[in-house]
């Protein structure tokens, strides 16, 4: 009897966490449900799971900041990521119908890439909850046919509601990335699950010195080794006003030698730098 | 008589954005207040008034993406920029006492920031609103002791709301950067309003080339022209999923010879480039 992966995924069963987790891990997974980002990395702090899924980055809505700060502050490390696109359905209770509903309940951040949506119908209010699949749970619970939810076909089908309407979101080019987190040296379950397929991705954060032309010359330490960057962000630095932080994504692997030595003249040139993970490109 | 300048701002009398407005124009203003950001940049093409002060970025919670956004949709320019300390109060109705309090309302972004305070006091529940001051406003004219919200003190004062508790942001490093915009190409109520000083500062944002060491090329414009950088924030572009704009502050005027040397090599290298203003350092 193969052991259930112990995953941690903030928000509800049917949520589009527990798609990313499935995708990554397959089926044979007891999830842990955490009802905040906060609670997800805690719970890893204390053992309660194996594996932690979490949204990392929309094409649209930008990187979940504060997700790549607990990260940072986290013991843990990225071991794989997954992209998912989105597609939101209007569901609600299983005796609605679009034109009756009042009220629709979701996460900020969906109710923001339904604007369309609510501007072509002006007599439903948007109202934030702390969960997509959360909001769909709670309309069905409810029972009442005036109010629905913004969430995925998936959390429909899990928590019994009717998909009123699918793809209402403004944009089709609506994706998030995951990243699949362990403790930092285990790496157990990922690598035992799965071949580690596609090119090698490498992410790391940094602060340059706060000296003219810091980024430029962090930047060249990569550009001067034909290390090809994929992704770079800044990140305001907590509590140090107008200071930033880096995060940056390497198309190559945390141990290949040009990287070994990319990494040593980047620590030469700023105060701080560290190595989130090194996983396989999707 | 002097004409009172309309200036839009998103929120209610009373809020950090009235704040920043009244330290950028004085007290000679008439405040056209919007219930969102959309509103505010839709009223600005109508003409509804000359200034608009936005928040862009705070120190803790980052650069706000969305009104990057809106702003490079929209006709207007830089015409200066501030700085505002953020302090949160927790304001209750004249006869409220901390004790008594068991829900409290404010903007996600101002909750966010108080979270040691709800971790000391359990028994509170957090609510979102759209708005610091207009959570004060409600929480006054409801009139029930229990409900309390988060916002300035100024609001406190405004709305005749009773500050039950200072400074309960958890990190006194807490501060936020305004824009003042107005229609491109006029700059008449800045540039009337008060002398151009400190050193020039220039906003841009272009979009890379999706070729190896772009961003890196992009950077040495600036760096072999001793140009320093105060900023660089890349931001997802909506519909182009993993490609980045990157906004970046220089600190040249847009009329130097060096800066419009750079800009013009930028161009060649670049799919798209734009200056969004040039204006005096705080």
């Amino acid at each position: 009897v193969e052991v259930k992966i112990k995953t941690a995924i903030q928000g509800e069963r049917g949520s589009f966490s527990e798609q990313a987790a499935t995708k990554l891990l397959g089926k044979n997974l007891e999830l842990v449900c955490c009802s905040s980002f906060e609670e997800l990395f805690g719970g890893m702090k204390r053992g309660d799971a194996e594996v932690a899924i979490v949204p990392i980055e929309n094409t649209l809505a930008g990187s979940i900041h504060r997700n790549y700060d607990l990260l940072l502050e986290s013991g843990l490390e990225i071991v794989a990521e997954t992209h998912l696109r989105i597609e939101h359905c209007l569901i609600g209770t299983q005796d609605a119908q679009v034109r009756q509903i009042r009220r629709v309940l979701s996460h900020p951040v969906a109710l923001d890439q339904c604007r369309e949506f609510f501007r072509r119908h002006r007599a439903i209010q948007a109202e934030e909850t702390y969960d997509t699949a959360g909001a769909v749970q709670q309309i069905v619970r409810d029972g009442d046919p005036k109010v629905g939810a913004i969430a995925g076909a998936a959390a429909a089908k899990h928590f019994r509601g009717k998909v009123l309407s699918r793809n209402i979101e403004d944009n089709s080019q609506n994706f998030t990335r995951f990243f699949a987190l362990e403790k930092a040296g285990h790496r157990r379950v990922l690598a035992g699950k799965r071949p580690a397929r596609g090119k090698p991705k490498t992410s790391l954060v940094f602060r340059t010195k706060n000296v003219p032309g810091a980024l430029f010359r962090c930047l060249s330490v990569f550009a001067l080794r034909d290390i090809n960057l994929s992704k770079i962000e800044s990140r305001p630095q907590h509590g140090k006003p107008w200071q930033y932080l880096f995060y940056v994504d390497l198309l190559t692997g945390a141990d290949e030698e040009r990287t070994q030595n990319a990494l040593r003249h980047l620590r030469e040139i700023t105060d701080f730098s560290k190595v989130l993970g090194s996983y396989p490109t999707l």
